[in-house]
């Protein structure tokens, strides 16, 4: 063959998608198997359900007729069992009646793990130069998948109490000055424990922020997608309600959660309480996806529901997170409770922990302080690939994304001591 | 609230959808639970492996690495065990040695099903008003699919053989013609045992049709997209190898294979071997959309391979099915065999069989003949769901397809006894 070599011709979609800067730190843990990492998203490796799901499959696959539901094709919205399971499981763990909010089994859509929840209420809302709104910093997966779809990214300060109710206000009173309002589409929000901060969204910034969405919905709804991925890893008080609760019409606020963070992530399951209006696209985009996701897992999860089996799962991974949460921040302060600039928080639940170093530190990959926590033997995310695109603002420089999900608790110490060794060198100057 | 009632303003790929025409024959099956379908694309209920997914599983949960590794995330291109195995399975099948087609391990990726392929691959190539070539008839979800990316969707010719290559000829020749080559992106075939039809592409034909494929890559590649999902259901006679055969570059041929047919749909795994310059744009938008299928389930297939169980399977599945179309050939010819004008395809494999009937006789969903069919106690997929929407062409509106995939088998003579009751009476006049 002597053709001259051709090319395939993308679509335009293909044309916008960036590897994602997630990509580097993979490789670097694989290239350094022996370094601590409290840089992967992953969950605790010691706490995953492998007892309880080999009983419950055991249970399904006995019974000829659950076992041949289980491993026949299912349903694009998802098995019926599980969508009701999971409509009360989320009005209990917000206090609601299904009935009172338009809510039944029916606006539950059941997919492969909240992420294509948020791809597809996202293809099916926005078109190329349309608005979403995201926090200042947030989940930076879902921040590539918006510009993968040409989304204009905006971002909203946070505080210690998340979302800035006035930030968004005034962001989206600048937007309907300008004549950009058409264009908003979706305001996002991690409400609990948020990916990268650990920062959840205060009982007043919930009803402020539902406010404020219903209040710029003029001649559009703007939906305000509740990521509540975290919500059910709580381990310090009461996680507030989900912002539905502020929508008792059931037209303003998609809320998704997941098993992922709470069971297992190897099962992929995730779960929305979607608006009405919103259902129909959803499973049509969804139908053209793979029209259904894995029933077998759905089948298990049903039955980890209705047996307790679940909610018995999620008290003891809480317990277990807590201990590695308090042997994260007890090292911290240990390490770096001295150094004038640190700061970091202190999260009631979730898998993060998010450090403020003094601002002159910069921790980006490849630069002199992530390749001394290398050295040292401990990987992290640099906190600047969690500031969305925001062509207004300038992302800073000197923060870190810790996560105590993956790394055992008896190596927290060990990672953050090398951690603190790490940026004392870079701070004395040790490092080029 | 006195608020006017808003509404979401939704991108153009969501206004593009539309309700698959399948979802009215879903409903028909709910709303008559006693009549026996031969339209769904189902499986067979009794041949579903739940001792040997039962095993597999308790083996994967007892054995703390192995469960460990299942129960957390996966990669997005798939588990690399699973995708090793599946690469020396399709050489296998093939006759080709992967050093010598340029294909390893990170050409193969694992999806939610093959759709999640054909949707993925389609996005990452079309865009609205390009061109995808199917024949006519063809697989209707896809071609679905086709239509809510807004493709222009071309049909060419089938006979016995499958796509008829002087058909596809000529039409590439006359959008070359008219300028419109460069619109085109792919050529779909579903090459073993066809949905709807039950027709294999012969061996010629897939040389030809791979030739002519690259013969119009004039100013970019088209890729030749190998729809293999029945591929291993062969009972009659050896399958051809894939298209991959003729594509020794790995530039031209994805071929796409599924669990679902040959082992089971409730794990909602498929996978491809993808050109290399198709891998990354595939994987960044998998990413975008679930960041890798099921883990749990791609466990449980590897070992189903390594073990054998999966071999032994399909060999148990296709004498299964065998018999499931012989009873439907035996039966059509004892019930139909004297109807003038009457025929319907021998398929050698898969789960389909395709009917003609007299031209005159109209099977559409809500015609006289589909409404005496249920009433007689049989459902089927009217054959005009199955052609694209090629403004050229007119479908014909007297084919069914019959499928034996979930009819037990001792019910399929009544089925078609009761089909065919239905038909002498709409022919006799008896209907409105």
């Amino acid at each position: 063959m002597t053709e001259p070599h051709k090319t395939f011709a993308f679509s335009q979609r293909a044309r916008r998608a960036k590897v994602q800067p997630i990509s580097f730190l993979m490789a670097q843990g694989v290239e350094n198997p022996d370094v601590i990492s409290l840089a992967a998203g992953l969950v605790d490796y010691d706490t995953l359900p492998a007892a309880q799901a080999a009983k419950l499959v055991g249970e399904i696959l006995a019974d000829p007729t659950a076992a041949r539901t289980a491993l026949q094709y299912g349903t694009t919205e998802g098995y019926e069992t599980l969508r009701e399971a999971l409509l009360e499981h989320v009005a209990g763990l917000d206090g609601w009646r299904p009935d009172d909010m338009n809510l039944t089994a029916d606006n539950v859509v059941v997919a492969a793990g909240s992420q294509q929840l948020l791809f597809i209420l996202s293809d099916v809302l926005v078109d190329p130069g349309d608005i979403v709104i995201t926090s200042w910093p947030s989940y930076f997966v879902y921040t590539g998948t918006l510009e993968a779809l040409g989304a204009d990214v905006r971002c909203v300060d946070m505080d210690a109490d998340g979302m800035v109710g006035e930030s968004l206000d005034a962001l989206l009173e600048a937007l309907a000055d300008s004549g950009d309002l058409r264009r908003v589409k979706i305001v996002y929000i991690v409400s609990y424990h948020q990916n990268p901060t650990g920062i959840t969204l205060s009982e007043p910034r919930r009803r402020q922020i539902a406010e404020i969405v219903r209040k710029y919905s003029r001649g559009h709804r703007i939906l305000l997608l509740e990521d509540a991925a975290y919500r059910e890893l709580t381990f310090t008080g009461d996680a507030p309600g989900s912002m539905k609760r502020f929508d008792p019409r059931n037209e303003y606020v998609a809320v998704l959660q997941t098993f992922s963070k709470p069971f297992a992530p190897g099962l992929k399951t995730g779960y929305g309480l979607l608006p009405g209006d919103l259902v129909e696209p959803v499973i049509l985009q969804k139908g053209n996806h793979d029209f259904g996701s894995a029933n077998f897992c759905q089948h298990l999860l049903a039955r980890a529901m209705a047996r307790g089996v679940y909610a018995r799962h999620v008290a003891d991974l809480c317990r277990a997170y807590a201990a590695k949460r308090d042997a994260m921040l007890a090292a911290l302060d240990e390490h770096l409770g001295a150094m004038a600039g640190a700061t970091w928080t202190r999260p009631s639940g979730g898998l993060y922990v998010f450090l403020t170093l003094p601002e002159h530190l910069e921790t980006g990959a490849g630069g002199a302080l992530f390749t001394r926590a290398v050295e040292e033997g401990v990987l992290y995310v640099p906190g600047e690939y969690c500031y969305g695109p925001d062509p207004t603002r300038t992302a800073p420089r000197n923060t870190i994304r810790l996560s105590y999900g993956v790394c055992p608790v008896e190596k927290i110490p060990l990672a953050v001591a090398a951690l603190a060794r790490a940026i004392e060198a870079v701070a004395r100057g040790d490092s080029p």
